[in-house]
Parts: structure tokens; sequence; C-alpha cells
């Protein structure tokens, strides 16, 4: 087979005009069979996006009172890692709606609390954001009546650009603090730039918004509390990207071993009749599996740990919470590298014609790529080393 | 302070003449107290194996029905591992005893299960072996009446030294088979051999032991099965190892935290004033416990599976049991590599004079290294690669 | 600095209209300006082609007899990776014209020597190939007057687009043989194809070329001889690859150097005012050096390994031929690993907004993960431990 | 083969009563056949140096005028390198030999010189020293002649015992500097302390020294110079560890290879009938060659940058000197880690058996591991990262 043929016969998988996206798995086929042309495309995935809410998935992170699944967070992660396996873009949306759920759930007043999260089962609301930490352009100006002004720019909104509603964060310069609110994303004043364009996720529409002269109501802004229960939110936001990552780790295993029991021949010294009993590549594969699995041991290990600090409620001690914020940063650690190495080597394992860029193979490393840069690897260790040397316990942050 | 005061000062360490071990915490002071002058003379732990019979921990794998413990899986490899943490070598004696408990619950009738395991609880047995597979040398000639005749040796007999009790497994040249079964490691003919002289696990008794004209009674006969559930004892034995390797990175880890806090001194140009604020001295702890927790969190992904199968009981299916075995191997490719390494990292913790041979902080990595060579890791590896890349469950081997 | 902003200065390092290219230092400072842009465009790069032949470096690797550099294989191999640090796909371009050159001068005769070295030098040509081994789908017909007529294709032709000499290999189907020659690419019949869309090394020309009822010459085919010295052609070859290999590694680094100068943030809990005082970031670079320094140590090594087996001439003894492709295949599993980790790393020394589409900081990791892919890793490692264990040479093959 | 039948065949290795140590092969094969037991016994190897000066190796580094060798450094530390294959503590001894010698030359007068180094030529000596940096405790007391009189001790003092001459280094408290001197090992009131007991690079008398009013006459006195030129004696001293550390993975791959090669067995499952044939083992010779030969090439490459420096002589540039540091720290940073990993992969190669205590296999791990903790691997990685960074080359220090 040529290299045309062999092009043509790996984009041939079938899509399906009108997925079975019902159930997981449908979404799941779905999402992986156009993952590599959207990639390449960028910009946004509207229909995407209408088949997960579709399949239900929006209200997973929404208590039962409120009318939402209410699942557990083993649970929750499990779903994003799933998806991430076939598509790690859509994925980070997903779990940064879950983020703004529990933003909304851990500041909100009880209205809030009913209005926002009720909405969010009702409407089938994604949720974007314009809350980036580092990013101090805002401006948010009091108008006396506890609302505000808001005008200025924020960078890396993900999941802003075709939500409906978002969480907002401004430098209050009378203050000096930050408000954080939530608003609808069409409200007048607010434009979400098209101007994201990374080497990887690139359909996690995280470019800029603009604010101009945007209205925020008084019962629109939430009390961001610093309470070790609150901060948590944090860790949910930490333990997304940990997921995503170890997703990536088991959809490059997963891509190898397709395309390897497929399209792999035996290398011409190698002695052996099929490329399945090539001692070498047996031995990358299970290296990528070891990765792999040793990523998602310590996910699910996180998971259960800020499953039952969650359920502890707003008395949760600081030191509890700082032990989250260990196994999280654990996690996050092994799931990084796994991520990188096994996108890396999903290539050894499937040979040369594997970089025919049409395939878009290395949308896992690239994904992995831009996601594992949010903060330095570097400081992470140093957080789980201080905790090994001296038993100090990583102290809340922007990022832990 | 010089090298004779300083080493001097380690030799210091308190360790009380009569320890309070009747509870884990005081046992463990007690055989960290020793650990390295023990590695350093080699030959029996009389006294120390006496410490953890009399802190009850023999019958933890014991049913209840007999009157044991009947730990489930999980707690009796974290008891493993914590006394793998200051003596691997006593906490693989401690595991083989279990597995002779295992071996005779699967294999035995109920007669057979009576006597032995409630011996076990009644007289505080140590148990044992004679049962290495890989050495053929033991003959076990028929009698007529369902009993044998034992001549010949065995290698590698961990715990046989010492022990009340042992099991045995003996080539039957009239049948070609092997047969398994319990006898008092004093029955006349034994004669224990003490040259046992390797670089580490020097305390675990694994010398050669002859048998000249042993006899072997009817009733002392197992059944040796090969049903998925029966197999589930060859799992057994490599948990006990997977987890040997985990606490002895555990082990070297508090060592290095325990000496740096210490004796650590900033290195000359570091620009800190304290060893505990170096930042590549916090990056080396970091990473070492990074090796230690996620070996720790395969183990215990390991202990659940197998619990979860070993609840089935005797229905359980080939495939369950091989989905077990895969995450054994997995866990035990982990926790094999985060032994060799964290011991070895110890000494770019500590530096030069944590070399000093009377510490004998070498003794970690020299027991992990011992330890891992009971079969080749390679082959573990092709088996996780088999099942990642053609979905090829591991059969059941000696060792899987 | 916002992101467009950002992007934007990035951008403007000058590009001189007319660059001067008459040295390489200009060539390179030339090459690298529109390296990013090249890479996201792909296709053929006919100018900066043109300026390494005005930078007379096509004839490095011609006899002085002919008119030609005669530069030692040290020497060669230093540009080449001087090239590749800036542009890896037309570093591969020379490096492949060199070996089309160095196939001339082991199979030609003196008269096709003289006519194809000569006019290599007069006429400033660039050389194409159409002769990968695992391609067989060209057939040469003789023609009964020592000519041939070729039909079919081939794939992987690197340099064949834009080249004015092509060397190319066609399997005879009447003697079974391989005929290989020299046909101008302009030939009637000939069709270079534009279907190269790889994820990496995009500029290498190395789509497929077509033939229908292309005429070779009697006096243009040349007698392939498989003489250890004439094999040295295919160490040639996989020390262009090794040491565009090490180019990328040095490549890489120099980028993140130029990229953290000029916009390194420190962290914001890093304790230091600038990036280049992050204790961990010169950590990161320490590695990154170490890995560009340990390949290129290893490539300078093969390469006076082959220059002095080169200077044996055709005498070379089979075993002296065996040393030097192990010191080659040595050398390119260490460059393929440090070509791959350094282009990886890259991003953590730069941070997230390195990973802006168009700086195409990816470039290295994606040209090095097409370039390391044309035989598998293991299969070199293999060779090189049958010499460590049992002394056994490399056989001659394709790749060795 | 049983254990003990195993162990007794290992250890008849013929050792020849009287070898043939004339020639450096015949020494090396009487070193290799003692080395496990004088590593278990420890101590001082005075017949093995008596070898090592009858081969006339002493004298490598004395230059020709004063009648030595004045061998080259890529030549000297290949010498080193072989004799550490085999005995990486009597390498040391060696190279040390030669640090002394080296510090005569740049820091002695004309007299000095031709005393000390005809003498090393005419008398065989082996120089000792006392002069490690980092201990403080030993006070020279001016004596108002221009001599001065020791008192006060020195730990790390490798090479003291057994040697004739010695170089010491004391404070001085009148003048707060350090004076440097060469006095007799046998002078009145100097006590060579046999208390060295690391766990690793056991017969490097490498204990501490007492001096007791020693008397030090005006011409013993050296004038330690900080010139560029005589700094690169802390680089030959670097230099002599990394490349012992060379000598002890090439000597762990070679005792693996013996190894393997006389009694290795296939594993069960392997599927291959001699143990050279198992994939697997292969795949970890070619790594462990590998780490062995790009370990060396950094060293070679170290070993020419030096020599060039030295052959420039006192008007040596301090960023020459610089670059030199650095190529040398990148050497041993290389060099390290292959000693550290070859010693610890050689189990895996050989399996099980190879842990059995006489056969001292662990010896080769616990002389790497002695050694290579002289100074921090992290600040060595650091002055790498420096330069690549920012450019800034290392400055000179104790150990740079």
């Amino acid at each position: 087979m040529n290299d045309a043929a062999h092009a043509a016969a790996l984009q041939t998988r079938p899509v399906s005009a009108a997925p079975a996206v019902c159930d997981l798995a449908g979404l799941l086929d779905a999402l992986h069979a156009s993952a590599a042309q959207r990639d390449l495309a960028g910009g946004h995935a509207a229909q995407e996006k209408q088949w997960i809410a579709d399949a239900g998935l929006l209200t997973l992170a929404v208590p039962r009172e409120f009318g939402g699944e209410g699942a557990s967070w083993p649970d929750i992660y499990e779903t994003i890692r799933k998806i991430a396996q076939v598509d790690s873009a859509l994925a980070h949306l997903l779990g940064f709606t879950f983020l703004q759920v529990v933003s909304v759930y851990v500041w909100g007043n009880p209205e809030q609390r009913a209005r926002y999260l009720s909405g969010t089962v009702k409407e089938r609301w994604w949720w974007g954001n314009a809350v980036n930490p580092l990013d101090t352009r805002l401006v948010a100006s009091a108008t006396g009546d506890g609302g505000y002004r808001l005008n200025g720019e924020k960078g890396f909104c993900s999941g802003t650009r075709g939500s409906q509603m978002m969480t907002v964060s401004g430098h209050d310069p009378q203050t000096g603090t930050t408000m954080f609110a939530v608003v609808p994303t069409t409200r007048a004043g607010i434009t979400v730039n098209e101007d994201w364009n990374p080497i990887g996720q690139r359909q996690t529409d995280s470019g800029s918004v603009s604010f101009a002269e945007v209205r925020v109501e008084p019962d629109e802004v939430l009390q961001r509390a610093d309470t070790p229960y609150a901060s948590l939110r944090t860790l949910v936001s930490q333990q997304v990207m940990t997921n995503l990552f170890v997703g990536i780790a088991q959809g490059a295993l997963d891509e190898a071993r397709a395309y390897v029991t497929q399209y792999g021949k035996p290398w011409m010294t190698s002695g052996v009749t099929k490329a399945t009993d090539d001692p070498y590549l047996i031995q990358r594969f299970g290296e990528m599996r070891l990765q792999a699995v040793s990523a998602e041991a310590m996910a699910v290990r996180a998971a259960y740990a800020l499953d039952a600090a969650w359920q502890e409620g707003p008395s949760l001690s600081a030191e509890a919470r700082a032990h989250v914020a260990l196994a999280t940063s654990e996690a996050k650690i092994v799931a990084h590298r796994a991520a990188l190495d096994v996108s890396e080597k999903l290539f050894d394992a499937c040979g040369a014609r594997a970089t025919h860029a049409p395939l878009a193979f290395d949308r896992f490393w690239r994904n992995a790529r831009v996601h594992t840069l949010h903060d330095p690897l570097d400081y992470r260790v140093r957080d789980v080393g201080r905790y090994a040397l001296s038993g100090t316990l990583p102290e809340v942050s922007l990022y832990t």
C-alpha cells in the first residue's frame, strides 16, 4: 500500500452522520472519529459540545438537591479521563464547566446556588470563565450598589466561546481586592475573541475575552472565601488537569494499539512474522501501559482524598485540605510525565508511516505539552519534597 | 565532629534492653534499632522473630474460623510494608509465613486446615518452606500408603531455619509429578544448612535444607490444585515481594530524612544555611517520595484486586484471576524500580559521610537488589506488554 | 504584554531582505529567521536551497581531485549539525546530497566519477534520490544495451523535488537484482509528486516520484558493490541522520535559551527576581546541555571512526567496517534520545506562552520525531547489545 | 550445580602465585583475580601496590625532563580507566599519586620539582595526601624560619597509608592562610590511622592522619598559586574521579558479560535455549554498553581539553581554564550516572545467584556509590546549567 492509499485507508474510519451519542460509548466513538480533523482545524467544536450536553454530562457535578447527578469525585474524574482518551480538549471544557459549578457552590449564597446550579440542570449550560489569576488587566469598578462595571481583558479564558454562563474575576482598584462574579456570556459589552492558536488543546476555546463597560449586578457577585473547604476548588481544578493527562496517556496507548494491530509490520531483522510478536514492541507497550496505569492509580488515590475532604464540608481543617493538595500534586506530577512519555512513545510503537500529518497522531503529545505547562512541574515537586524532607505541607496558592 | 565521633553518635541510638514490642510501633522501633548491626552480622534473628510472634502478627492471614485475625489483604500487606520499612528481611519471613498459611488453606483438606491453621494460632508457629520450583534436586518416593520418603536438597528455603513448621515439595519420579506436603521442621532427617550468605536480605534464613530419608505421613500430603482460586497463592507470594519493595523504598526515604534532618550540612556554594532549605536536596526528596508513593498506590491497587478475587472463593474464573495477576505484575514492576532507585538516591541525599560502613545505609539497596531478582523484570514487563498490545492476559506460571 | 503583542514581538525578528549568506553565520541567521514559518507552511524551500548552494556548501564532500572541498567527515558533519540547529529539514537535504556524491564515488567508474562529481562542482547540483530500499514498486527493465527502462514509483524520495540530479534504484525482474543509476531529475517520464505531508521535517521534499518509461543510459548505470569500503555509504547516511539529531538538540537548547533570556519570568513562588536565577530552570538547562553535549561527543567519535575507515580505501576489512557501524549505531541511539528529550524539555524551560502556534517551537520535537523513525531504535540497541554480550559485530544491512 | 559448588567454581579463577605484572595485561589479570576478596577484607593492598610500582606506572605523569614518562592526559586517564575496570580502589591510589606529582609541578620551585619528581622516578614513591579542604582541624604554626610545625588531624587522606611521600595542607592561624607542603610519610609525629571503613572503595587507604609536632622544613613548603594554570590541578583531580567512574562502568559490564557467558541460563518462558540469545538480556547489555561508551567519550573529550590547556602552560587564560572545568564537569556527571546504573544493572543481567556474597559483585555499585559523593552532583549540574542558560563559566572552587 502506498502512502496515499495508506492515508486514505486511515481516513475512512466511518463517521456516522448522526452518532448515537445518547450513551457514553457512542459519544466517545463519535468524538474519536473526528478528533484528528478537529485538532488540525482548531476552532470551536459546537456540534460536539452539543453531543456532550445531550449525553447529560454537564450536570455530573451539580448536587442532587439542585437536580444534578451529584456524582462522587472519583466517578466524575473517571468520566473526564474517558473523554480525554478520545479528545482532551473537549474533556477540558467539560471539566472546567464542573469547576465553575463548584465555584458557585462554594462561594455562592443559597439564592445564587439555587439560580445557577438549577439553571445548569434545566438549561444545560456550558460554563466559561475569565478568571486567570496571572492576568491582571481586567478592572472591576464598584458601582456603589454592590455591583461593578468591568473594563479590560483576560487571557486564557477556557470554554468561554460557545458558553452560556461564565465566571469572571476583576481587580477592584479601590479596595485592592479581587471581585468574583457570574455573568451570562452574552451580556452586553463582552466580546469573546477568536485568538486561541496553540500547538495543542486547540479546541479548548481558551482565547481572550474583552470587557467594555460590562455591568455586574449586585446579586451576581460571589463572596470569595478562603476557607480550607472553599479552597478545595483549586484542587478540583488541578485534578481536572491531572485526569486530562491520564486520559491523554491512555488515549495514546489505545491509538498505538489500534494502529499496530491493524497496520504494524515486523521489522525485517526481527525474526517474527507479526508485529504483535515483536519482543521489543511488546516491551514498549508494557512500559506505556505501566505509565498509564501508574498515573491512573495516583489520580484515583487523589480523587478519593478529595472526595473524603469534600464530604467533610465547611468544617474541613487546613491540615486535612493540605493533605489533599499533596496527593493532588503527587498525582499531577506522575500524570504529567506519563502523558508526555506515552504520547512520544506512540511513534516508536507505530513507526515512520504514523507521522503522516493527516493522522495527527502528534496531537496527543501536543495536547499533553500545552496542558502540562499551566504551572511549572518543578515547583510542584518542591512541594512534595518539602513534605518528604521536613514534613511541611503545601500552602494554599493559585495552583495548589 | 570527626569521623569516629560521627560514627559513634550514630551508633548511640538507644536500643531498649526490653523493647515494648507489644504494639506495632514499639516493635518497629526495636527492629530498626538493631537493623544495621544485624545486616552486617547476617545469620538468624531469633530474638527479633520472637518479638514479632509476641506482637501477635503471625496469625494475621489465618481465617477467623481458625482463631486467626482474618485480616484483609490490603491490611496484611500494609503490615508487611511497615515492617519492611525497618527490616525487609524479617518482613520477608513474616510474609512467607502467611504464604504457607495460604498454601495449607487452598490445598489442604478440612482436617489439615483445622490442624495447621489452628496450630499456627495456638502454637505461634513460624513457617518455613522447601518448595523452590526451580530447584529439582529433592526426590519424593511414594511409600505405598499415601506417604513419601524425601531425599535430596532444596535451595533458597526462606524462613526454614528457626521455623516450627514447613511446607516442602519434591519430585516424584514414579509419576513425574510434584508432591507437596507439610512437615514439622524438626522431623528426623531434615538438616537446615547455615549456608545463606548473600549481599542483602541477609537474615531471611534462605539457605539450603537437606533431607535424608525424611518420612512424610499420608495425612501431611496436600492436594495441590491448579484452580484459578488456588493459584491465587502465587499472587499472594508475588505481592509479598511487591510490598517488601515498597517498604524498602519507604524505609530508605525515612532513613535519609532522619539523617539529613540531624546531620545534613548545606553545600558550600548552595547559598542556604540549612541543608533542609537546599533547593536541590528538596527536589531529591520530592522524587524519592514520588517513587515510594507511586509504588504504594500500585501495591494497594493490586491488594484490593487480590482481596476481591479471594472473596469470590473457589468459583473464581480464570479470567478474573488473570486480571489480578496483571495488576500484581504491574505493581511489582513499579515497586521493584522504586526500591532500587530510592535506596540508591538515599546517598545523594545524605552525602559522603553516610557511606561509613557501620551505618549500613547500603543495606536498603542490597536488600532491594537481592530481592528483585527472583524472576526477571523483563518477562514481567512482557506480560504487561502482551496485554497492552494484544489483550492477552498472563498465564498461570511459577511466578505469575 | 498580551498574547497578540507577545506573538507580534516574536515575529519581528528582522529577516534581512537580502541575507548575507556568503558566509556560514549569515546563512544560519537567514535560515533561522524563517524556519518557523517554513515549518508551518511546509512545501519546497527553493530560495533557501539557493542560499545554501551560493554559500558553496554543496561540494564539501566532493574530493579535491574533482574540484570539491574534500572535507573530512568530522568537518562535514559539523557543518550539517550547524545547519540542523536552525533547520533540520534543509540540513537533511544537504546531507543527502553528500550521500549521493558518495554513492557515485564508491559505485561509479572513473568516467562516471569525473562526470558527476565535477558536474556537482561546476553546476552546483542538488542531488535527490529514489532509492528507498523498503519500497519495491519501481521496476527496471533491461533494454539489452546495458541500459534500462523504469516504470513505477518510489516513496520517501528525499530531496528530489528541486534537485538537478538524482540516484535511482529499481528492481530488475529478469535477474532479481537491484539496478542502481544516476539520471537527471528532469529526464522525460519522471514526475516528482508533491505529496509529502508529515508532522515534521516538512521541507525535506521526501514525497514520492513516479517513473513512466524513463530511459536509463548504459553509462548512467552504477556498479553497486558490497565491499566493506563501498558499504561505508550506508554509514555515511546513518551519520547524516545522527548529526541531524544532534543539531536538533542543540537548536532546541539555543531557542530555549534565547526565549528565556528575553521573555522568561520567574515563577511567583520561586523567590528569585530573574528567571535566569531560578535554581530549577538552571538545572533544566544543565540537563538539556548534558544531553546535547553527550550526543555531540558520540557523533564526533563516530565521525572520526568513519574518517579513518574512509581513508583506508578499498582495502578496508569487514571487521574494521563493522566497528565503524557499531560506533555509528551507538552515536545514533544517544543522539536520537537527546533530540527527543531536549526538544520536549524546551517547553518546560520556556513555559506556557511558548506553545503559541506561530512560534512553532514544537517543530524541534516534530522534526526529531519524524526523523528518528527511519528504522527502529530497538534493533540498533540489539546490535550494540549483541556486541557487548557476545562480541558479535553488526552485519551489513540496509540501515547499518 | 548447587550454591556451594557454584560459589566454589567462581572462586577457582586461577590466581598465579607470581603474576607476570611486568606488562599491563598481566597486572590487570592479577588485580582482578583478588579484587573480590580484597574488597570484602578491606585494609591495605601492599602487595598489589608493589605490582603497580613494578609495572612502572607511578611515573606516567612525571615530565620527561625529570625522567618520567611524560604521558599525555588522554593516555594517563586511559591507564586509570583500565585499572579501575578491575579495581577502582587501586586506580584511585595511582591517580592520586599523579595528582600529588602535579601539585609539586605547579606549586614547587625548580629545586623542589627536581627533588620530588626525580625522586618519584628513582625511588618509585607512592604519594599520599592530607589536604582535604573541607577538614580544617590541622594547624600549621610558622616557626619563623620559613618552616612550620603541624598539629591536629585530617580526614579522607587517600593513599597515605603505605605511601613514601605525602602532601599536606594546614591552617596557619597567624595569617589565616593555608600552608601547603611536602613531607615524607615517615616523618616523626605523623600517625596514619587505620580507621577507613566505608561501604566501598575499601582499599583506598583514605583514613585519617594525626600530626603531633610535625616539623615542616622551609624548603618543603610549596607556594600555592591560584593562576588558571596552577588550578588545573583541581581538574586533574576531578578527571581522576571521572575516569574511575568510567572504569567502574566498564568493569561491571565486563564482569556481567563473563558471568552470563559462563553461567547464564535462559529464563523458563524465554523461548530461547541460550541466555546469550535472550532478546531482553541483549537489550540490557546494549544499554549498559551505551552508558559506558558515552561516559568514556565524555571523559576522553575532557582529557583532550585538559591536555590542550596543560600544554599552554602558565600563560593559560582564566576563560580557557574555565572551559576545561566545564568539560570536566560534563564528563564527571555523565560518568557518575553510568557507574551507578551499569553496576546496578549488572545484577539484572546476571540474576539471583550473582548475589552470593563471596562474589562481591556489589562492589562495583558500592565503589561507585562511595566515590560519587565527594561533591554533590546537583551543584555540578548547576554549573553546566548556568553556562547553558546564561553563558556563565564555572568559577574556580575546591571541586571545579
